[in-house]
């Protein structure tokens, strides 16, 4: 953890980043995709990765978009052309970390876990992982940078569709 | 979100609110449910409802208790007259979020995962969803005067025997 | 709740609280093992056990260690000894209580839930319980003196490797 952090300063924007955190949920919960680009810079990063690729380097992912645009793509992909059935995703986020401050901002760290809800279905765990997130902050809003969410099961599940 | 709250004010809230989250689960998973009540209003509004009928504003719930006697009662249900299996059930809250002030308090939203344990079986998934709560104080201590539990599945959990 | 805590005081202390099992969280998830003994003090206890036996006071534990000698221990046997099956862990944290203050410090309790992943499989719930912590302070940093995970199955996860 960063030494240049006072323990108060640091207290004080972890509430604000699990904050954040609760409103990019439920952004993506509730289905608002037209809002989930704004939480992100224009030039910000995005990728969705599994662990094992993540951690031995490896670039292969199942998401990847560089910029807001790339994130608007998608989003009209979803809303437009993507064919899926339907389903409700409810997504839960743990152990919040501020990592370290650098010249852009600071980074976090966090655990996720995302569950899903087919019709006539019950409830499963649809993914689990840790986020790897580098904030800034833009006219004192915190803004993401650069967002990868690394997921364990080394299974690419068969409908990413939604955003996590 | 409301902007009357000052930024300092709205964490240290969020903070209070927290621990009252942590507290109710605690009350629930540990089976206390004879203080459950306390933690609502005398003329409190408790609902357990599908995300597919919340959504359509359609009135169908799983559960609707209108004041603090019908949550003794149910209480009294569970401890006297109801059959079923014994079961554990499991809380989790996450993201939760400060949505408005109002005359009378201020609400709140939170995301839910219940987890079940059945004898001699694994833990399962049991429900996720969304709480739309709205607090007030009363002699400085903060009560729920409404609690909506929006749960993804739009199977009704075949035994919702225990409170959310 | 010990009334001798400001409120002040106590929500400032749930917010180290809640980072430090952040920092326990990742630490285990990302299999720091090494690192896992410095969360505890020197004669530490640490205990994972079945809600059945523990809410009837019976001894019979799925893990039990006395002091960090026994933990130090373990981590040799995960890392060198053991047999078993790769596996990712990711664990959340939720509903965080601080509940009394005592001589040697407070006690505390949250609830766990923990996903396994298995190569080529799906990510499933591997358990859900609370943990009972005691944290005292050692040059100025939280240590746990006691750590007890209760989890709720009453089925003994056919390999508990890691530590939750």
């Amino acid at each position: 953890m960063d030494k240049s952090w006072s323990v108060s300063d640091r207290l004080t924007l972890r509430l604000e980043v699990e904050e954040f955190y609760a409103n990019y949920i439920a952004c993506l919960d509730e289905e608002r995709f037209e809002q989930w680009p704004e939480f992100f810079t224009d030039d910000c990063f995005y990728q969705i990765i599994p662990r094992l690729n993540f951690e031995r380097g490896l670039p292969m992912a199942t998401w990847r978009s560089e910029g807001r645009g790339y994130l608007l793509d998608r989003i009209t992909a979803i809303r437009k052309t993507s064919v899926y059935g339907p389903r409700y995703m409810r997504r839960i986020v743990s152990a919040v970390r501020l990592i370290e401050q650098s010249a852009e901002g600071f980074d976090a760290r966090a655990n996720y876990a995302a569950f899903e809800t087919l019709p006539d279905e019950f409830t499963r765990v649809f993914s689990v992982g840790q986020s790897h997130d580098a904030f800034t902050r833009i006219d004192g809003a915190l803004k993401l940078r650069r967002r990868v969410c690394v997921f364990d099961s080394e299974l690419v599940p068969n409908s990413l569709v939604y955003p996590l």
